[in-house]
């Protein structure tokens, strides 16, 4: 693995189980393998790390949302559900218990002490509930809502119900299994069953 | 103001519009004019503190919700919004922007590096999801629930859809005014038009 990539999921690894403040640069070189020259050449500063990590999993989120879609309005809601299970399954069989989610963590850790960093992650929750609100509209128009259920209020109530139940989960220690089903709740109360 | 109670109303002001971790024993002991020694008297660890801080919130949450109670079922469901929105509302006026849910920050922060902190904030949440539970209970004896929504499962829903939305607003620096909007789209979609 190349020594930039290497520094990068090693911090996402260390951000995700432990946080970011609690890791130091020196912590991240140990655990990559590299020296402090070598990161600094890579990364100004941890605040540019914790970036390219942020990026790190937006492509991944990506990727699962692309991999769970679907053509039929209503499947490609609850492929929404599919794309959050397999990330937070896979972070609880790696990690032994329900972490958080990679960009609610840092939202929530960091948006009152880095501006710079906030909106970096800021963009990441713009452009899901984008992505939502799309599959959303598209439900909207194939009469798969709910009556009453405006399109664009749903996207964003799913992504808000995603990150409320990651931090649920993770403050409890509760399986990933209870986001799920928490998801599939709200999904039943503003999709149509026929869907 | 007693000395103790000074500590923990500064922490918590401290913890609220910076975070747990990038504030110090010696920057707190600053902005609550206190010395070190005295400091450690009531606190011996910054953990202890948190704990504090922790029931401080929790007493000013259930103060509200009992004064936003109602015997009517559907408008107690509401009241859990009126509740919330008055607490966000309040961050917002006193720190000029949404700075999230003093529980959901540490959950999301501490989870993963305190255990007894951990299971501190959990406490609070599972104290008040059974008090959303009650009422949700309540709303569905009463008939007030929309067709198949499981009373249990909504008192989860809110408590996620609650920390959630609070999020986001943190996150891109939404107003809280967004928080309410947010659950009341909650709350329309599982109670009854006429509740």
């Amino acid at each position: 693995m190349e020594t930039r990539d290497r520094i990068v999921r090693s911090a996402a690894k260390l951000f995700l189980t432990r946080s970011y403040q609690s890791v130091g640069v020196v912590d991240l070189c140990a655990v990559a393998d590299v020296r402090k020259g070598s990161f600094y050449h890579f990364f100004p500063s941890k605040a540019a790390l914790a970036k390219a990590v942020v990026d790190l999993h937006a492509a991944e989120l990506d990727r699962q949302l692309t991999a769970a879609g679907d053509d039929d309005p209503g499947a490609r809601l609850y492929a929404v559900v599919d794309a959050v299970t397999v990330i937070q399954t896979g972070f609880e069989k790696r990690f032994g218990a329900v972490v958080g989610c990679p960009f609610g963590n840092l939202a929530a850790e960091l948006s009152t002490t880095d501006a710079e960093l906030r909106e970096h992650v800021a963009g990441v929750f713009t452009r899901w509930e984008g992505t939502l609100a799309q599959a959303c509209r598209h439900a909207a128009e194939h009469g798969v809502l709910r009556d009453g259920v405006d399109p664009d209020r749903l996207a964003h109530m799913i992504l808000a119900q995603v990150q409320g139940l990651i931090l649920l989960a993770k403050v409890t220690a509760a399986p990933a299994a209870e986001i799920t089903a928490g998801l599939r709740t709200l999904l039943a109360a503003t999709v149509r069953e026929e869907a």
